[in-house]
């Protein structure tokens, strides 16, 4: 199979076509197949993400870049890119898979795309991948929602109960264990008006109510709640602390 | 203050000092603090052992490269390597933390280590700060148990139930959902011998097992566990799947 088009998409010339025709090999197919380039393309993309944010966004703090990341590097986001590549017509899978649309499949698609990342890093160097990174990510980047992303848990369930006109959360201390320099904090969030009660542990005061105050986020916007009954939600879903 | 005995430590001397004394500072001590140095450096690490892992275990599968990666990037083992650097001499914490110890809590330690690498990779470049990471993680790279980190979750389930004549787990599907090219499989892996059953969702039935062995491997190996007696037992606690 000719890999030309795809190599002239992801604008990146192999030295060893063996690597890309590696990463393109699902384990449904038998050994040898792409799941060692997809742990260290994950990491090369992991980090590529990570410095272009880094660099980009010098006021948005550690919570905020979390959460950009975590919205970039997710199945989803990896999924469209390879459909964008058409990956799944180079894809090689097993007769099983084949047959019940693997080529398709989501989980498949964004672990190839690792894998394929993972094989450019192989092939020359990260300043390379980094390049092949950054264009394939461009609109991605471009469309960033940084007004949401970049508020924390707390933040963000107070502005979806204010607009609501619901009262807001209260954050209890349940409990303090632990020596002195080795505390545990565990923090209730208490929506009384909605009867939502969330408990979470923590090293600090701080990142135990965030993280209660992110559990309190996921029920009222998972899609069986019946809390919030607007679609205007999807920006508060998948927020991480 | 001096960085002399610290850098000499690190075997790597700063240009610009101040990004480690910036990296040696806490939030608690107010802002600007460590905290973006440490998601740099979190991704730094991260790729630095996966580079190294991936190069020198061309045999070990993708599964038991991501259990000997937690192994290592974890916060305990972060914590020893901070010691062993005397970190805490160096931290700026503010007055609370001060008091309650916090230049010796691990989480503290371990994030601080973390940005230092961040600041090492801002100061120079990826390469110089991966010579200093693997410098630090010689050691722990040295001890790594492979005979057991490298079993999956069911082998390890498997093993430690023989050794201890007790029968063997069996695996039933208990649901699928989803169209054919997405499908979710639920799984419940049941220990009858112990009245364990434990359950978990995947995209493939192999992956569902394994998160179900792991919880089950969880559930026998918790410090609160009556099902197994004895301490030999270290090696399967925290395993990934």
């Amino acid at each position: 199979m000719s890999f030309f088009e795809l190599e002239r998409s992801l604008d990146y010339k192999f030295s060893n076509i063996n690597l890309l025709e590696l990463a393109l090999t699902h384990r449904s197919n038998g050994s040898p197949h792409n799941e060692r380039l997809e742990f260290l393309g994950d990491s090369v993309l992991n980090f590529a993400i990570t410095i272009f944010l880094f660099e980009k966004y010098a006021d948005i703090d550690e919570g905020g870049l979390s959460r950009l990341r975590a919205s970039l590097v997710q199945q989803n986001s990896l999924a469209i890119i390879a459909s964008d590549l058409n990956l799944s017509k180079y894809l090689k899978l097993g007769e099983g898979e084949l047959k019940s649309g693997g080529c398709n499949r989501p989980s498949i698609l964004a672990d190839c795309l690792e894998a394929v990342f993972g094989a450019i890093f192989k092939d020359s160097s990260f300043n390379e991948v980094q390049i092949v990174i950054e264009k394939q990510f461009v609109k991605l980047l471009n469309n960033l929602d940084l007004k949401t992303m970049c508020k924390d848990a707390k933040s963000l369930l107070q502005e979806l109960l204010q607009s609501r006109k619901i009262s807001l959360p209260r954050y209890l201390i349940v409990n303090i264990n632990g020596a002195a320099h080795n505390q545990r904090f565990e923090i209730e969030c208490v929506i009384s008006e909605l009867n939502i009660k969330t408990k979470s542990v923590g090293d600090t005061r701080r990142s135990a109510e965030q993280s209660a105050a992110k559990l309190a986020i996921d029920i009222l916007t998972s899609s069986n709640s019946n809390y919030l009954n607007d679609d205007n939600i999807s920006n508060y879903k998948n927020i991480k602390v």
